[in-house]
């Protein structure tokens, strides 16, 4: 093997939706010339991750290979695709190219990194072309659900790569630009190697929607409103918002932006000359002293999230706004699997207050934004391509993917995170396999994943902690009892007795009978203490718990 | 007020899906004889209640009347109606009625908590009625997705009652009785005065179907199938077991069931009579030496749950039995909100073994065992009631149907756990809030949700957990500097050094400044040495952790 290969090594993303980051190489095996398309963030749960803020991939790989990165390209302004160029800047120090919306969004993640101006490059569109070592990437236009999504053409000596990004079909998505069939066909007609492709609604069987369908039925629910109407869809979904927003003009309402997402993404769309034509709005203060029927609200938190506007409204009031019977709450969006109970305690929280809430799920009021299962043969029969690499999606999802495209005679292969193809051949091979793994922000720090930091957390939240200490003087024999601190266990046992008072009886008793060889063996006796502290927890509360022992040696 | 009232009190399932149990009342206001339909559960999740084993309704209220209970009757085996019997049963001791296959199902529960024989009373159907008190009970056939389930008509002083239980209306329910509508109009010509109505299903707008629309499609699929086919429902569906297992023998299958909760409904189905012609089974073993064309596995774990067969195939083998390449995996069942995570990693895994996975969310291999709002409206029909009390339902479910009522020109009002409802009236009329919560079955030991217990595992699972530890001689001297010990945090924070070290340093620097009245004092101590930990984490990992503070004094 001394000649060049072109590779494609999925860091995150593949076999997962979210935390796409995806790393192409161009050269000999073990010296290529590396690009990164996309960094991206995936969300935590209580489930696995609690207490972490946010859930990177782990870049291991690409540190080691720092010298080798001509650039980073980000395909979209999403979390899940430009949420790590902050948090990864410093690592990384790779030169990053977005176009001008994605460009705003990354940029103030840089800074709060450090990162100088000339760390971020605004790239022009295709035919616009970016040079990174043997690589050249264009920006090319694609529809999806925030402005300015790219697919990347990246030629390279051994052929031309299309990485979809997220996309939708959609000839007519209200703000920015539509999905253009013919730009998409003569990019395919020059002839393209490998289709890297989205894959995240490959089970929905029927053609996407386009964005442009929801005016009418959203401006006709809230024509029909009596009181307030608050809708909620995602911040970054610019054209969602303008298509509200109208709706509201429409039926004579003043409208409010509420959280800061939603505002920084108008904001941004606007700065780059995107949106210039979205309804003015009020602020909350001025919309306070509407009539009910005179106003709407567009609120962040469409996915339940604990501290936006819609949570904060179905609580109580938010910047002295307050739902009421009568008004009308519409989820202009679909809940992700996973944020169900948070989404259903919002509604529960609305019902209680007497609001009417609607759902975008009936799909009148909400589309998606990525391409569905015909959507995605079409996307295929456009760029003609000889292979397919099914992305961004779980294992199920790319498994589908694969099948369809196989169906249409193409090639195509399953790869998930770790997994490096080698896509210079007749069809897509696995080359090497590689550690790809997840990174915690866990309050200001970066964490791996498996260093165990999580782990305990999630025992200490299942069975509970047992701290155990023990005074030992200078001749190693002990000062009064061991005692005991309980953090998260039930005070009383089946015994009727206090647990911390029954458990420190059963280690007092220990300590009285054990040996001076134990005694004098630090690890012997912690071991001890532990397993006798978790014995009696079994007996008294049904639960093993977490233990910490302390022995303090005066000596 | 000296007269005699009629009493709702809905202390589970009202306002939530799950741990049904409610109570009626009559007599003087205060002096009430009571009766308690169901004694439910609700299953804990990480999200607000990491560790614990089951969620039971508070029933302090009950306890404080205990000598005016007459009965507790219980509708049907599924554990959010049957599943705290056991588990009250020492508490409460007042006698319990249920029908055959119900009571095998409670009998075992009751056994474990040591209750007598004569605990249980097994009733006949109606038209045969139960005294109990001032109150006449009879168990009306109704159809649901388990058998036997009865919808109860309560005679009382004040009028009739119909208790509806769960239920959907199914003429052909494949096992057991089908939904009478003559008998629940000849019920409803003797006058109602209440229906206290199952709210589960009000937003879905089609009829439902029926369970025996499922045996031709299930079937088909099966029978197309080339390689083994495994397929999981809830364990106590005896209806949908049969359909599968039947369809796995018009295959020429072999059934094997995998999943204890599978084996005791189906066998307590069979000793009671209500299914006896359950296709024969064979072991695990024996299906392991057969060609994988042959073998149908009916599963456990329709839900995602971590141990049940489902999860267990889906990780690896189970009981020598492994999914591979060309097997088919049908879930005939649909995700309840809040399992999706479960579900979903479960199919991934399948997905990554070559499995092909068959969702019942199309409605092709699943049905739902509740009234949809249709059969809602046709139930009320039926039965004419004066008013219409909506159970069993969210907030949102509740106010739906109660819409729903009112729109037919029925008085219904919404009335969540805690509420106690005065039904003499012409309409429902709030007559009490009684304090409603929950009670958590923590490893072997019941715990008030409001505890604090489980608080403690979620903030130490946020947050983190560090235990300070110091020691003072007889003169209230340090012996030595603080020292800490860290569970759920990680190592190193900004500064670089070591998280332990830099909290050592600091909390001995306050040792060693501090004066005599605040190292005398205990609680000053604590206080400031927990203060100092906090503020020190919070700048070197950005987390304010749990603190526990241990001073030995050696005084």
């Amino acid at each position: 093997m001394s000649g060049e290969r072109l590779i494609y090594l999925p860091l995150g993303g593949a076999g997962e939706i979210g935390m796409n980051t995806y790393v192409y190489g161009y050269g000999k095996p073990g010296e290529e010339r590396l690009i990164v398309v996309d960094l991206g963030v995936t969300f935590p749960d209580m489930d696995g991750t609690p207490g972490v803020e946010l859930i990177l991939p782990d870049i291991k790989w690409l540190l080691d290979r720092r010298d080798r990165i001509e650039a980073v390209f980000i395909t979209h302004a999403h979390m899940d695709h430009v949420g790590a160029v902050g948090l990864s800047w410093d690592r990384l120090r790779a030169p990053i190219y977005a176009r001008k919306f994605t460009a705003q969004i990354a940029r103030e993640a840089l800074d709060e990194a450090g990162a100088p101006d000339t760390a971020l490059h605004i790239a022009e569109a295709w035919p616009a072309m970016t040079q990174a070592g043997p690589f050249r990437v264009g920006f090319v236009p694609i529809s999806h659900s925030i402005p300015e999504s790219s697919g990347l053409v990246i030629e390279t000596p051994a052929g031309r790569i299309v990485h979809s990004g997220d996309f939708k079909i959609d000839e007519n998505p209200v703000v920015g630009e539509p999905f253009d069939k013919v730009l998409w066909g003569e990019i395919g007609a020059l002839g393209v190697k490998a289709l890297v492709c989205d894959s995240t609604n490959v089970f929905s069987p029927h053609p996407g929607r386009s964005e442009s369908t929801l005016a009418g039925p959203i401006t006709e629910l809230i024509r029909e409103a009596p009181g307030l109407v608050a809708a909620t869809t995602f911040g970054s979904n610019v054209a969602r918002l303008k298509t509200l927003a109208e709706a509201g003009r429409a039926a004579g309402r003043s409208v409010v932006l509420l959280g800061r997402a939603m505002r920084t993404m108008v904001k941004a769309a606007e700065d780059t000359g995107i949106l210039n034509d979205f309804p003015a709005v009020i602020s909350p203060e001025e919309a306070a002293d509407m009539p009910r029927g005179k106003v709407m609200l567009l609120v962040t938190g469409s996915q339940g999230e604990r501290r936006a506007a819609s949570a904060q409204l179905a609580q109580g009031s938010y910047l002295g706004l307050k739902l009421q019977e009568g008004d009308l709450f519409l989820f202009s969006s679909k809940t992700i699997p996973g944020n169900e109970r948070g989404v259903i305690k919002i509604m529960n929280q609305l019902s209680e207050k007497g609001v009417d809430i609607v759902e975008g799920d009936s799909g009148a009021y909400h589309v998606s934004g990525h391409a569905n299962g015909p959507d995605l043969e079409e996307m295929h029969r456009l760029v003609k391509p000889e292979m397919i690499v099914p992305m961004h999606g779980e294992h199920r999802h790319l498994r589908r993917h694969k099948a369809v495209a196989e169906a249409a005679g193409i090639p195509a292969i399953i790869a998930t995170n770790g997994m490096m193809l080698d896509l210079g051949g007749t069809r897509p091979q696995v080359a090497e396999y590689v550690d790809a793994g997840r990174t915690y922000l866990d309050g200001a720090v970066l964490i791996g994943a498996l260093d165990g930091v999580v782990r305990d957390r999630m025992r200490m939240a299942l069975n509970g902690h047992v701290m155990v200490t023990l005074v030992l003087d200078e001749q190693d024999e002990p000062i009064g009892d061991p005692w005991v601190d309980l953090m998260g266990l039930p005070e009383i046992g089946r015994s009727k007795a206090a647990l911390a008072e029954v458990l420190e009886a059963d280690l007092a008793q220990f300590v009285g009978r054990a040996g001076a060889k134990i005694i004098r063996s630090e690890e012997r006796l912690e071991k001890e203490l532990r397993s006798i502290a978790r014995r009696t927890t079994q007996d008294e509360i049904g639960k093993k718990p977490e233990v910490t022992v302390v022995v303090s040696r005066l000596s």
